[in-house]
């Protein structure tokens, strides 16, 4: 809709006013016209231009005659070269000849087009119709903005979004290109001004620079004024400065502005913004000045998204501890295979915390002219906890946290709890980013461990990777990660549910004694032996075992019905549990190492050797397992993690993460 | 889709399970067979069906052959008679012939149904499909809630949502019933029952109470009890409880519930509420027990909502003053000759405070059970403060209130400035409700009062009458009543806006000196008195009603754009404001009484008499108001409001406040 101004104009004195192109003024002439006025005829300058409604009814109804709803639609199609170069009178009749005053009117005649990169091709295109309103989708529209959570200093490191200076000019690629166009005279006619300006609550999440300077912009010479005078950007409006006024350089210009997303999307706020640009009249007299033109640009903060075991992986994290020589050296030699990078946090850093799964989550935010890997760190808090902020916050990569207030931190707010899916449909809904897997308790459990709300709501905020909630608080330690993941297929979805099963860890250690391997020694040749046949003669064990095959059931109907998968998309691997009396009750763990708990590196897996019975000379489990996987051109490396992960109840993939490429799949794309 | 459960069943123990129908249960054969098993059968009574998947290829290719994703599909249609009545087993061979064991499964069939009025019709049908989700308009689905925010209690009140027992068994009406219907054997299997949950932020958002008696529901038996015994009602979940059992009462029986909702839509709170019932199934040996099936309603709490002044009004409320005795007679006058009632606030609560239309605005929440008056009390908290809790709160009268934290309160917290249109459709886009209309300062300006952002923020997330906000800030007291209202009409939209005008009133008082009519006075008879040719020649005042007329035209352009209006829809009515100089600028006041500050009474209007200037003894001000409003019908009664209310810069729409009917547009019927 074209945007209409009301305008009053006077027999008794001329009015001036500026005139933005696209705009239509309107003037009530009745209201304004002299008394005893019963007809009107109007003159203006050729770059003016005007219609009457209601239409008079004759062709040349010339002079038109006044009705109480006589309405003047002005508009123009250049901008002046000067101000006040264009002119539009009425003359007002009582009976035809008789003139009973002229009102007249000058015209300044500008452009003005607050821009950003509406249609997502990243660049700031001209005056796109759609840049006020975000809608999703690839038929979708709308800027995209990214919090500014890195650090261009990799020492003395502070997040860039917590000061509002700029640090580097590193700095202005994490920022969002916003130009703001304007044509028309070297000036403004005199008291006019234009003036930037946003609501209280957008100024807590996001801000805008510009060069301080007024230059035009000229390549060359911007560029250098860029390297040269750091300092020479400022805040226009931010926390504290809702509105400033901003340059109108003259002549055909483009003024350009940064804008700085400051918070990811939560609870109580969409991820959507507006900045307004506002021309400014001012008023005779000493009366406050008035917006009589504004222009609106609308971003949508980038979300945080993460990365499934299908994507590749550019890193793998791992602690070294004193106890962890021989692991680390496998996960080397596997990492070193793939021809990842390796990341080594050392003990001075980890200070004996292994569990690199559980401190933290990688993930990315994405625009179409930047994005980078984002670290969210937990509220977990072990000794890793300087890790994130210390060690991985910096230049493009980027930090956010959360913290529990009045909560009780649990085991399930390790990120070993906190997983995604590879892309799913779902009853003809599409994920294309996959879905956020968490683990919590029964919801009917009156005790119970869940992730602090604090999380939940972050992960649900961030909307493109809509999270499911398991149960998982039937395990000592209580992650996902122990029963659960995802390895890359050719075939079929292009990806299988690997979930761990003592029904089929039973049939297994059946099929031994069938086979007349029941005397063969889970654990051969340590000190934690025992034959096939004393297992399956543990009734204890057995009941164990059913209650944790009900538990891994219901997560399985879950994740079929959320993620949409069929029996053929999930394999059982065998794996036994035992449960341990717990003060709050009997929960589960690992009753050899628990190979689902697997690092994934493209169709290189990591698995925690099982140490299973041997029969000539090879474990029954490894070679299970190897036929489960192999026929979907996986590798299964058995990596030795008995002693400094398995027995401190955790695993391969609890000892490390990887951080991988983003998806080639662009969020704002995502039907929502 | 169809709620699937995995079930593990077991040649070595038979395997008991609860089973509701609609469901399917699922066992993965070939996970559960006893080693070297290549085939199996399936035998079951009659009430239990099954289907194998991979089909097998063969017709009658019974024994099916065993494969690796072999799954049995279990179903039963009707409900069991007594525990485990129902049977299957299935055999395993190792080649054709010999049996390798049979794996038993004992089953009973229930029903279980938690329902609500998800078609909205006032009734609980039975299962809807759609009872787990909320869609909005007349196509959509989803059952209503109401904040039970009246009073049982007239006297020693308290809010009913403040309170987690039932006080009186009217209050049952307020709430939402739910029905969780059950049909199956006496009793349900040892060990097995049902249970309501909740999350924890649902449960700061409602409560459910049921019948503490477990008797089965009988018309006339129950009608008594709950006139009886009244603490015979119990909460099930809520604030503490997330959590709790409900009976299983056997055989085909219903259970009612009633659900209360405690908090309106917020900024943080997205009005939608989710309840569930689960059955549980116990764990033998001590182990957990778990939930094998949960069903899932839905609630969307009613927002508040506004009344346009072209609704039918029920009740006038006005304050008695020591000095407006005169005052209060012609609005009786009024009242009386339209037939609705008149309610006045006496002195002993008003405490001298008179401006009845800014401390509460009248709304109304809506289900299709129940629907009442809610009264929005507004942070303005002046003398009359008290009045909204103490005199409006009551049975089916609700209160609500929003506190301003670390803001300051202004006078533009008075709910003068917040008012409603009536419905419109702005592009395409309906508002059967209307839109609320909010004044606050200019987006632009960096000094400035606005209505506080707590007050915005609720009106926004009631959704259904998505706010407008003008520029009100340019007047003294800073209300949108100052400068506008809307009259109902028979033609074109049905409704016109009606707007204070400076232009239009000059053109009356150009128009009696042209006529020769400039000794008339203005004020006559008064101390105030001055001539129409003293007004005109006042340049000082012209120049601030130039001002002014600025200022109403911002808005008249907003309110064109926003509320999809033609030049036609709107009337200018005659009004002289003046501009007086205050410590923070310049700020208008009316300069003779403000006729647009008028009540609206279906047809009748009760309009501030102007004193104007009299030709022929008549008020020219007066006739030519009149002139613009009788031809849609609308009856013109000027009121003498000059001493206690225009002197004091209010009139009578500021003095008074309207309690008009619900809309008969249902909000859910709303498309959002």
């Amino acid at each position: 809709m074209v945007s209409q101004r009301s305008l009053t104009i006077d027999t008794e004195k001329t009015t001036k006013t500026t005139y933005v192109l696209g705009t239509e003024l309107t003037v009530n002439l009745n209201r304004c016209a002299p008394p005893l006025a019963k007809f009107f005829s109007i003159k203006c300058t050729p770059n003016v231009h005007y219609k009457v409604t209601p239409q008079a009814r004759g062709k040349n109804a010339v002079p038109y005659p006044l009705t109480r709803s006589s309405v003047l639609i002005i508009t123009m199609d250049t901008v002046s070269e000067t101000a006040n170069d264009s002119k539009l009178s009425v003359r007002y009749y009582g009976e035809k000849t008789d003139s009973l005053g002229d009102a007249l009117l000058h015209l300044t005649a500008v452009e003005i087009s607050l821009d950003v990169d509406a249609d997502r091709d990243g660049v700031v295109e001209k005056n796109n119709p759609n840049k006020g309103s975000w809608k999703w989708g690839p038929k979708g529209h709308g800027a995209v903005l990214l919090v500014n959570c890195d650090s261009e200093a990799a020492y003395k490191k502070t997040l860039d979004s917590e000061t509002d200076e700029i640090s580097k000019i590193s700095d202005l690629k994490d920022m969002s290109k916003m130009i703001l166009r304007t044509n028309g005279p070297a000036e403004l006619p005199d008291g006019y001004k234009l003036t930037m300006h946003i609501s209280q609550t957008t100024s807590e999440n996001m801000r805008v620079f510009r060069p301080r300077t007024n230059a035009k912009i000229d390549n060359s010479f911007r560029h250098q004024l860029l390297k040269l005078f750091l300092k020479d950007y400022m805040m226009v409006v931010g926390k504290g400065t809702l509105t400033q006024e901003v340059p109108y350089l003259g002549g055909k210009t483009e003024l350009e502005f940064f804008v700085e997303g400051l918070r990811f999307p939560d609870k109580d706020f969409n991820g959507l913004i507006t900045i307004n640009l506002s021309l400014i009249e001012p008023s005779s007299m000493g009366f406050p000045e008035s917006p009589v033109f504004t222009d609106q640009v609308v971003f949508h903060i980038s979300p945080w998204i993460m990365t499934p075991n299908t994507l590749k992986p550019v890193e793998v994290y791992v602690c070294s501890t004193k106890d962890n020589y021989t692991f680390l050296k496998s996960i080397r030699k596997l990492v070193d295979k793939c021809g990842y990078k390796l990341k080594i946090c050392h003990e001075y850093m980890n200070r004996g915390d292994r569990w690199m799964q559980d401190e933290l989550e990688f993930g990315y935010i994405d625009s179409p002219h930047h994005q980078f890997p984002v670290v969210l760190d937990s509220p977990r808090d072990g000794d890793l906890q300087d890790f994130p902020y210390e060690s991985i916050l910096g230049p493009d990569f980027g930090y956010v946290t959360r913290y529990a207030s009045n909560e009780e931190v649990t085991s399930l707010d390790s990120f070993g709890n906190l997983e995604v899916s590879p892309p799913v449909t779902v009853n003809g809904k599409s994920y294309p980013l996959g879905r956020i897997i968490i683990g919590v308790a029964f919801p009917t459990a009156t005790h119970g461990r869940n992730m602090t709300q604090v999380v939940q709501d972050f992960l649900w905020a961030q909307k493109v990777q809509e999270p499911i909630a398991l149960f998982s608080d039937w395990l000592v330690v209580g992650h996902v990660d122990e029963f659960m993941t995802f390895v890359p297929a050719p075939d079929q979805k292009k990806f299988r549910l690997l979930l761990a099963s003592p029904d089929a860890a039973y049939k297994v250690f059946r099929s031994l004694e069938k086979g007349g391997h029941g005397d063969a020694k889970m654990f051969p040749d340590m000190p934690e032996a025992i034959t096939v046949n004393e297992i399956l003669d543990d009734k204890k064990l057995l009941a164990g075992n059913r209650y944790v095959q009900n538990c891994i059931d219901w997560n399985r109907d879950v994740l079929k019905k959320e993620l949409g998968l069929d029996e053929e998309d999930i394999i059982d691997l065998p794996i036994l549990f035992k449960v341990i009396e717990e003060k709050t009750g009997p929960r589960a763990v690992a009753y050899y190492p628990d190979m689902v708990n697997m690092i994934v590196l493209g169709d290189q897996l990591g698995i925690p050797k099982p140490f299973g019975p041997k029969v000539n000379g090879t474990c029954v489990l490894e070679t299970e397992v190897c036929a489960l996987l192999e026929p979907l051109g996986l590798k299964c490396t058995f990596i030795d993690d008995f002693a400094p992960y398995h027995k401190l109840l955790g695993e391969v993939h609890c000892g490390s993460n990887v951080r991988r490429e983003p998806s080639p799949f662009r969020w704002w794309n995502m039907e929502l």
